[in-house]
């Protein structure tokens, strides 16, 4: 029968697909007597081979992100596959009617064991390579797979207790139909690329993983934040009806493709995108950006194997300014630390890493980095309307030492080119409280703000967002968060500095009216919200949504009462 | 050769005493072989009752504070350094020339290893006891001590590589001279509470426990933040003058133990104690203290091995009350989570501590704690002037919560008592950047607030106060922060809130100006820096402090403006 499980909306759209649990499989066995060793023997023989032939994929698909010595890895593991001795011990087992099972557990154990004792620390890391192939023959013998995001060539919603951003950057979204975690909230690493690659999502459901089996039929309803287990017919025809009137709408929502972001009475705004890497740039054309409002530059980094080089951080700039076709892209700079790792920049293990070493620290301390990145960017800028912001500035002190380093870099290009760089705007993350409590000061040294809702919310409530027990403070219509927002947009407005947002809670209908009302500029999102906030957009007037802002801010006192009276006055818009 | 180590000075003060390392010990040792084994059994057998006498001691110790269960522990590992058959092997190996070092370790080994085997639970965790016993064996054999900070009989300066709460709960002041650690800043846990107990620190020296041995002559300065390793006779002397020039200064500021906390001009202040246990009141009473501004309950809980009942606490806040004469005493409820667990109610791991589950969010969810709590409160209301202020309040809706509880124990307790409690001021910390932001609505629901800087400032500048990386944010001076302040006191002032600082910052001397001349009512500090601070603002006028105040925060842009601009105006004054 068909079950249903509730979790949180996290990416909007309808999945409806097998389950890919992205989850270690149980390689547990029960030991037993065969009957015929010949044919056991043969059962672990495909085993091998099909081990085999993982590996030999696993290394042809990897082959242009590791180094030849990374890749030497899969070939000492093909090797182990056919050690003869190895081989020889499996058989000897099996001969004496030991399931194949429990001849690989056993085998490989001595093997490992064998290894692992030798004084050579080369050797004993072999120990770790048998084990690895002895998980991957078992898992073999007992049907199971390990899971591999990779190498999916079919449609699949992927099941796991948590995504991680090295899963993600491998997602093929031809295949990946839905996604579905234990973990997370709405601010989740994995809600927010769902919604940047535009997978159906639900996450938060706590037993996602021990409620699925692999194979078995899902519905996901990223709308609605429910998952389907085993659907019945009248589910799916149900579903699919939905998904067909989730087509509809955005069939309306498309015409607005190449329209402008205006209000109902003519106030014009911008809308832009937020992207990862330059590749995301199709999808942002595609759904009418009006620019690129978040290039997180991280990714490039952590995509990568080894520090990306002026060069090809160059060419991906330049690639993401003429695939904008002469619409603005604002990049952010280096932003790793916190929950985001570099595995070839060891950084300190931190207790509380949100509060540590993260972002334009980072920068501030390594010069050759954040130079190779700003002089990238600048010569980038020669192809397209180009910003730069820094991430995490707290202090007006950390703020002018970037833009210092900024204006060496720029000194040094221009010896060879006059003028480069000229055209670049300079802008700063508001994220950090003090720094929006301190907008007034700030404004008079950027071009723009960009507010980063995620982090100004955590940070301003104390309050982790990827942490259960504090959930209830992730409060983006808070009426006080509301007024440090107006603080910092009326500071910037009387700098003539344009603020934008590339939060969250830049694309969320219920903030937008609020926003609008604020006189925010700019709203940078998932692409795929872009169109659906352009016609809501389109459908309010400003002078209402700055009566609706006052009052939110000076009549409400918690965020359940501001969203009451928003929704009570959409009510009557729509 | 002496040689000085820089650190953080952290409580001010010179110790001199030899160095009490509290690290593990090294018990690595050479094999060799020995020549006259009865010699060799004896030196272990000499081992054996040192042990012995060992574990006797601390169990006497510990009698007062652990259960019977917990007390068996002891009886167990003396039980093991009798047993015949370990004794018996143990001599066996030493027959064959064997040193004892080795004896000991192949044996325990052997006997640890036979244990966790075995199928019981019970018995697989007497490995551990084993292995305990055999460390215990084996530092008595090396000549080595295991560090026991609750032993220490005679002065001595802990060494240590940070020092944690547990072991500042067992230090003795008769004997502890100083403490220096090689991590850790101005407002980490050692420096905290070395102050509170008055003992000189130096912090963040990064590398004392590797430059000290056991036994070694230290000098600590905790003024100017230096360790003298093997001082000199004559930089002993020049110490001893020192600490004597300080002990003529602690003079002149003990004139004004009885005096109010009056600024020049006339103004009266309330300069109130930290204190974390009603023995803590005896100091604050002897320092002069108007008060006792904050008084940390979660050490009530630290330092026992159970939930305290309501009972206890009420007799821990009764003492405290009647200790302080008629002096106002503000509790703040359980500050648990973060960087403080309790062994008896088990809390999730988290990636943020600080940025988690913690604090009012931990009494919000565990009403019957909370209850207990409030209830010894309102009952020990009867004793002198209390005030009750909730910890990490970030919302309204988070105040009115924890106040409707208040509410409702005072109703149940009324019932017996008729007006019981209504004496009470409530009052909220403001840590939370947005409580900060939002000081005008919260000053209308509450008595008070107290300002917790180190909370404060690391959630403002997100940035982790124990994280050495970011340490520079740490920034108490900094202009858009003395200007959040600011905003704070004027929105208590507007609706008669008394407004009150208990963090670090209210007893640093470069900041007394500038919080004088915002007008904060109430400074409550370490009492070791009561009579100082006193005295101080003697010499201030808050006619001055205000255009200073004014100044900092309109005309500076960094922390360092500020303090250069305090720095020389305190000169004129002094």
């Amino acid at each position: 029968m068909a079950k249903e499980i509730r979790g949180i909306a996290a990416s909007e759209g309808i999945g409806i697909a097998p389950a890919y649990r992205l989850v270690e499989p149980d390689l547990h066995y029960e030991k037993r007597r065969i009957a015929n060793p010949m044919v056991e023997y043969k059962r672990f023989m495909q085993a091998v081979d099909a081990s085999s032939a993982d590996l030999q994929l696993l290394k042809d698909r990897a082959a242009g992100r590791l180094t030849p010595d990374d890749l030497a890895i899969f070939d000492a593991h093909i090797a182990i596959l056919s050690d003869p001795e190895l081989l020889k011990q499996v058989k000897q087992q099996i001969d004496q009617q030991i399931c194949a099972e429990e001849a690989v557990d056993t085998v490989t154990t001595r093997f490992a064991r064998t290894l692992a004792q030798l004084s050579d620390p080369y050797i004993q890391e072999r120990a770790g390579d048998v084990r690895d192939v002895a998980k991957r023959l078992l898992s073999h013998l007992l049907g199971k797979h390990l899971p591999d995001i990779g190498a999916i060539n079919q449609p699949v919603i992927i099941v796991a207790h948590e995504v991680t951003p090295s899963d993600t950057s491998q997602m093929d979204t031809r295949f990946i139909k839905g996604i579905v975690t234990d973990l997370g909230g709405r601010t989740s690493h994995a809600a927010i690329m769902a919604r940047t690659l535009g997978i159906p999502a639900v996450v938060g459901t706590d037993h996602i993983t021990r409620a699925t089996k692999d194979g078995q039929q899902l519905v996901v309803d990223g709308l609605q934040g429910t998952v389907v287990v085993g659907p019945a017919a009248d589910q799916v025809d149900h579903f699919t009806a939905k998904a067909q009137q989730l087509a509809r709408e955005q069939k309306e929502w498309r015409q607005r493709v190449n329209a402008p972001s205006i209000s109902k009475d003519g106030q014009r705004f911008e809308i832009s995108a937020n992207i990862g890497n330059p590749n995301d740039v199709a999808a942002a054309v595609q759904q009418g950006a009006d620019g690129v409002g978040l290039f997180r530059s991280e990714f490039l980094y952590m995509g990568s194997d080894h520090m990306p080089t002026e060069d090809e951080q160059y060419q991906s700039y330049r690639q993401a300014l003429i695939g904008m076709q002469g619409k603005p892209v604002v990049v952010r700079t280096l932003d790793i630390g916190g929950d985001k790792p570099l595995p070839y920049l060891p950084l300190p293990r931190e207790m509380n890493p949100f509060l540590g070493y993260r972002a334009i620290r980072i920068s501030l301390k390594h010069p050759a980095i954040f130079k190779a990145q700003l002089r990238a960017l600048i010569r980038a800028s020669a192809h397209g309307p180009l910003s730069i912001m820094f991430p995490m500035i707290g202090t007006i002190a950390e703020l002018r030492a970037a833009k210092k380093i900024f204006n060496e870099c720029k000194r040094e290009l221009q010896k060879d080119q006059p003028g480069l760089g000229n055209s670049i705007k300079l802008g700063m993350m508001i994220e950090v409280p003090l720094a929006a409590i301190n907008a007034e000061q700030f404004a008079k040294e950027v071009d723009f703000f960009s507010i980063g809702t995620n982090d100004l919310i955590q940070y301003n409530f104390a309050a982790d967002r990827g942490n259960d027990e504090v959930a209830y403070l992730y409060q983006p219509l808070n009426p006080a968060f509301l007024g440090l927002l107006k603080h910092v947009i009326d500071a910037g407005h009387r700098h003539d500095t344009k603020v934008a947002m590339c939060g969250e809670m830049a694309g969320d209908s219920i903030a937008l009216p609020l926003l609008m009302g604020m006189g925010l500029d700019e709203y940078s999102m998932s692409s795929s919200s872009i169109l659906r906030t352009r016609t809501l957009m389109s459908k309010l007037d400003t002078n209402e949504c700055a009566r609706l802002a006052d009052e939110a801010i000076n009549q409400c006192v918690t965020a359940g009462e501001v969203r009451a009276l928003v929704k009570e006055r959409l009510g009557e818009i729509n």
